[in-house]
């Protein structure tokens, strides 16, 4: 009997090969051909069919396909699977392509997903409204949620106040394992998902922290100020996220409390909510030295324009300063064609060399790692490395110059080459520590400074080198 | 009575503004102040108040500790707080730092450590070391700790096999609730953190999963098959690392079972040790992207040397390609060395608009936001970025270059620079798509190619419609 159940329970199991096999590819992205099928049953007007193919997705898999159609089916999708659009699918939604598909829906409809979601889910949602949609939206909440979203709205965005969830368990420090489990038996209201419960005082001030897995294992009589620790990593509730997520992952975090100046509990936040920014701020890095903004291949054109073009426009600036250095030579380079055409390679040497140190400080930085504790130790490891470059491809540039030119002009161009890769080292530290020192994010600006030291370098020592070694004379 | 208690408890609570003030400054990182006292009492040989320094830290502070002294200091450190030096702090520790540090212990010692650690943690200890130090210390382990530890390392490295820690809960289906935890109680080796509970059947494949919370909440007679989710992500033990970080990010993953090829548990991994994952994986493109390799200021220079040289190497090559181009004009540019002058320049834009693109593809690559379905979409984006940039920076260069030389020069370096931006943006989008089809990183090689793309353009459409438009002649 036992085992005639146990074989129908496997029944509806797969086996894990063939898991997925419908939708999603052997790297879990939904296939071409289930795209296809969804706009096809889209373009069709047929929603019964489309709502029979999302209906085996999972909520983050909902999320992605919204991002893969193009914006004008976003909106006959949603129509076609109202009841599929769970709190969970917007939450997981790109900002870009939710805040575009919220504009779209009546503030009821809008009202009634948010109140499925925990307070900063609902923030999420609303939060990048112009402020009439948002106060027609808050109006259709039951007062209680209403409340918590406007408490979280009132903190600045990117901080734990707007990030964090109102929902935990905080019990009083006098409780007993086994109070503490009849109390959680005895609440409807309990969190969604939790993983530690609070231990706090009687002015609500955390005092010990007690994990669910140490509750789990012990007898009911054990005092909780037994069981839990004392330690914990508290959040102040205007800690920017970024600071957050540096917290979580050097502390292996899977939630912390969140209080205020008073060190009084208001919220908690979890991993699972900070793994997303965790992931957007180590990957933000190489968009922002790249100068290209946000990079979300879901923002609007116009804003990746204005975005990008500040960049392209300061590059623009740093290249004119380096015309201005080559035409200081204009002279010497008609004299010798040759310097037109070797110069460009000197600086390119050199803005590479530059753009890999300064992503390896840009790194170090982001991650606490380069501190003023070692900038010296590591400004000379940079520069031991540079070295090392410079000689090889410095050496490698200059043979090949004085065998299809002259030897002199190979001696100039390996010089130049190595120089500007020692400057490339020093820049490469220097310039994003500095930014670092004075508040600015390193990632943002240390592009245009790096590329313009080297590039003006580039030209000026080989060009400079060529004419005081008499090649032009 | 309760009063006292509870001041009494509060009084060792200290105010949150003061907290952490002796070692960690505003932003969590050790004050130079504190290393540099560290600093001198291990140059004084003064164990006793190296370990009083040391002790309040946390173990992750304490890594950090060891990451910021210079390497020779390092294991006079060890040796002085050697019963700090927890399993925490070594799993905290820079993979290049512990390294280091434990090729310079002894077996014994080393193996005293990887008894306290979890299997995933203990793996990570040993697997860089050379087989015979490796054999060494696994000699010293104790049977079963051993057998585990071989079993992760007979895994790829970067698989979720190698990554699993095997202590896990896994119980049969008929249990209830009140069978759970009487089980919980009565086991004396439960893991150190678990945060779910697997329900297997009876070939030990995983039917279930359940959240400790929903265990927390129940009454002791429900059954566990009521209480579990059916629909669980399993995690196939050959998965690569980048793919497990996706999935945990992906679905909002705390913990998940890992199985074999028949579906059978092995182990779990947990969101804490896939963090450092998800963080490295997002962070690491920028420094691929620069040719940077590892891009970790504690790799040993001869590394750094060899990792970067490679791309410098390799972008010395590109740069001699425009060479080429340049000198097939070489004519032209002693007749008008104004062109020597601004073709730097047009170069420029395409390689900065170029990498902008470029960032942003290889990011939506990673984040699997950018697939088959929807690559004709984005590529037309870019192209219609790509124009709006070239025409606002070659009008701006245009009018620059009409003014300061000729309008006809104006037209043409204003028409270059918007063909090389729309290049830019083609290359930027296609080639990293490419690389992806063929199954190589996107971030590795791409920026070679575009750079290349970029630069070539750049001086044969300048050079080109220069000497076309007559202004040589």
């Amino acid at each position: 009997m036992a085992d005639t159940k146990l074989d129908e329970d496997l029944a509806p199991f797969p086996p894990i090969e063939d898991e997925e096999s419908d939708q999603l590819d052997e790297e879990n992205r939904l296939k071409p051909e289930f795209i296809d099928a969804v706009r096809e049953s889209l373009e069709e007007g047929d929603e019964g069919r489309t709502y029979d193919l999302v209906e085996p997705l999972h909520p983050a898999d909902i999320a992605d396909l919204f991002e893969l159609l193009e914006p004008d089916k976003r909106g006959m999708l949603a129509t076609a699977i109202t009841d599929l659009m769970s709190g969970e699918v917007i939450s997981e939604l790109n900002d870009y392509v939710r805040d575009h598909m919220i504009e779209a829906l009546p503030a009821a409809a809008v009202a009634s997903i948010a109140e499925q979601l925990d307070t900063d889910d609902a923030v999420q949602l609303i939060e990048d409204l112009d402020p009439t949609d948002q106060r027609a939206i808050l109006d259709e909440l039951d007062p209680e949620d209403r409340a918590a979203i406007e408490s979280a709205l009132s903190y600045p965005e990117e901080t734990a106040g707007r990030l964090m969830q109102r929902e935990l368990i905080a019990v009083p420090e006098h409780l007993t394992v086994g109070d503490l489990i009849d109390y959680m038996r005895e609440q409807d209201d309990l969190p969604t998902d939790f993983w530690e419960v609070f231990i706090v005082d009687h002015r609500h001030r955390p005092i010990g922290t007690c994990q669910l897995s140490w509750i789990l294992r012990c007898p009911r009589y054990i005092p909780l100020t037994d069981v839990m620790q004392r330690d914990q990593t508290l959040i102040p509730v205007m800690m920017d996220q970024e600071e957050v997520a540096l917290r979580f992952q050097k502390y292996a975090l899977i939630s912390a409390a969140v209080v205020d100046e008073n060190g009084r509990l208001l919220g908690q936040l979890t991993v699972d909510d900070i793994v997303h920014i965790i992931s957007e701020e180590a990957g933000e890095d190489a968009l922002l030295m790249s100068g290209a903004g946000d990079g979300d291949i879901n923002e609007p054109i116009r804003d990746a324009y204005f975005s990008r073009v500040r960049w392209l426009i300061a590059n623009l600036g740093t290249a004119l300063m380096a015309s201005f250095i080559i035409s200081a030579f204009d002279a010497a380079i008609a004299k010798l064609v040759a310097l037109a055409v070797l110069m460009p390679i000197v600086a390119s040497i050199g803005g590479n060399a530059g753009t890999q140190t300064m992503a390896v400080s840009v790194r170090a930085l982001a991650m606490n790692q380069l501190t003023k504790s070692n900038t010296r130790r590591i400004l000379w490891r940079e520069i031991r490395v540079a070295m090392l470059n410079g000689a090889t491809v410095g050496t490698l540039i200059g043979l090949a110059t004085a065998v299809v030119f002259t030897p002199m002009l190979g001696v100039v161009i390996a010089t130049a080459a190595i120089i500007n890769t020692i400057t490339a080292g020093l820049a490469g530290v220097a310039v994003p520590v500095i930014f670092d020192r004075l508040k600015q994010d390193p990632a943002v600006a240390s592009s245009v400074f790096v590329t313009m030291i080297t590039d003006c370098m580039g030209f000026f020592a080989f060009l400079g080198l060529a004419v005081a070694c008499g090649l032009t004379g």
